[in-house]
């Protein structure tokens, strides 16, 4: 049995610098710098060797731990395009197993003015620890006893098949804007027409942490994903019911709290949704600060300061 | 005019590790440690002057910059005597101003496992730096127009007279529990019976900062406040009106959304009350991630995880 604040520590799995794993981390990985010099992410060892043949765009120093842009990539697309071809090359001669699950859609990394810095695909993101971003939207029927609308992830997804998770949830690709992820994956995942998701759905807030890949995951060992995700609820009537459309959801099931709750304690939720969803717990008075010993480590582990620039 | 996130800024106003001027305080202040050496408190140089004549209890060492509870200080009682001692010396001899501010209530510090560590007399908290604790209640009125209830402070309080606030606020004195304190000063404040409180009553979260006093405030400059603010909200039918009970409250306003947003951009709120109020904002969906360019910030500042154990 999982207590919340396991499930919010897998989420947020970094250590923090007071933690006795952090220096392992300092120690371990290639600061990403930006061509000023900006930290903008964070790259394993077992990258890094594979980052040492382009040092007229990208120079590596040993000494200094670090992975620079060159000075000359100063526009966007340099930068880009640079990222571009080293990541095909990789994808080419299947370098890393995590670009198997290539996507064709651009994540976009942010000057400190929070404008765009640079444009990576989306599955390589987690070989340079840049931050991403995502919408998540918790479905849910009010009343005397509130339930939530939860999917189970196809069986047959390559990542987390078969568990469960926030109602509708993507991330955010170039060139879509918040809302406009909100309502294309209401569309995708669940069926939910535009005008029905804009009349019903209330931003409440946003998730940060910094994620680190465990061993269990079969792929590539300890890569970072620090993320925000954009968090939304989406208040539904009893008679509007969660389709099935594209492959990636199995089935759809009104939950009750209680059966939430310990899907939760079993580990049955993808770890991030679970997160969301003690978050949604926390927002709605369904867990209260005297009833939970850990509600302020979560509710601060749930929204923690990433270190780079965002969006 | 301030921006939301000026005002946040205001509020968790001690600089950050990435910050330049962080490198100021780490020089200048004095860690204040349990007697097994863990950090629980922050002291400024003009206070630990009056902390040298106790070396049997409490060690100042100059060269680490550290104020030690001595090891022999071995329970809660014995702690919080020696506090006790000290701080009454102080307030008879006039040391601080901030003692005139005496309230003979008692907050709790506590152990890394949440159980209490020592007691300090409320006036005396930020002397020494440590994590003060309190309930925040927005009261609002729903409809079409949701409004707020907000009462203006006391132009006779000794802090902030005559600034705005939530509609019921207070800090979470020993031996009360958070809900216990919510109900009492609902009651004390606002003239609310514990029997209404309690059913309307829902918890919302919680907000950490890092405050430092700043030199416009006519107490000691510079004295460090971290906070845990427990947030509720409290949903009003449009006939229960707030009334003024003990001397705090100069008047109740039911305000509205727009009235509540050119009162914080014109820096009318108290510091951290403008902070729970843009937290309450972001809950409730009025504010967005698309209109509020310093959303994510404003997010994760108002969470922010404190250095010390916490209760």
């Amino acid at each position: 049995m999982y207590s919340y604040l396991d499930l919010v520590k897998q989420t947020d799995s970094v250590p923090y610098p007071k933690d006795v794993q952090h220096n392992f981390i300092q120690q371990k990985c290639y600061a990403f710098l930006a061509h000023d010099g900006i930290p903008i992410g964070r790259i394993l060892p077992f990258v890094v060797e594979h980052l040492t043949g382009f040092p007229s765009v990208l120079k590596v120093d040993h000494n200094k731990q670090t992975v620079k842009i060159s000075p000359s990539m100063d526009t966007v697309h340099a930068r880009s395009e640079m990222l571009s071809r080293i990541v095909n090359e990789w994808r080419r001669k299947k370098t890393f197993k995590v670009l198997e699950g290539w996507r064709d859609e651009l994540y976009c990394v942010y000057n400190p003015t929070h404008t765009e810095y640079l444009f990576i695909e989306r599955a390589a993101a987690a070989l340079f620890g840049v931050i991403t971003y995502g919408v998540h939207i918790v479905g849910y029927v009010p009343g005397p006893e509130l339930k939530l609308w939860i999917p189970r992830r196809s069986y047959n997804k390559p990542t987390f098949p078969g568990l469960l998770d926030n109602t509708v949830a993507g991330g955010i690709g170039y060139p879509h804007g918040i809302m406009e992820t909100v309502v294309k994956e209401c569309a995708e995942e669940a069926g939910l027409s535009r005008e029905y998701v804009l009349s019903h759905i209330k931003p409440a807030g946003v998730i940060s942490y910094n994620h680190q890949r465990e061993n269990t995951v079969e792929l590539e060992e300890g890569l970072f994903q620090p993320e925000v995700e954009y968090v939304y609820d989406l208040e539904m009537e009893p008679d509007v019911i969660p389709k099935v459309v594209d492959g990636e959801v199995e089935s759809f099931e009104l939950f009750t709290i209680d059966r939430v709750k310990e899907e939760l304690k079993k580990g049955s939720f993808k770890y991030n949704t679970a997160t969301i969803t003690i978050d949604f717990f926390i927002r709605h008075g369904i867990l209260t600060p005297e009833d939970e010993p850990d509600y302020l480590e979560i509710v601060q582990r749930s929204h923690r300061l990433l270190e780079y620039p965002v969006m």
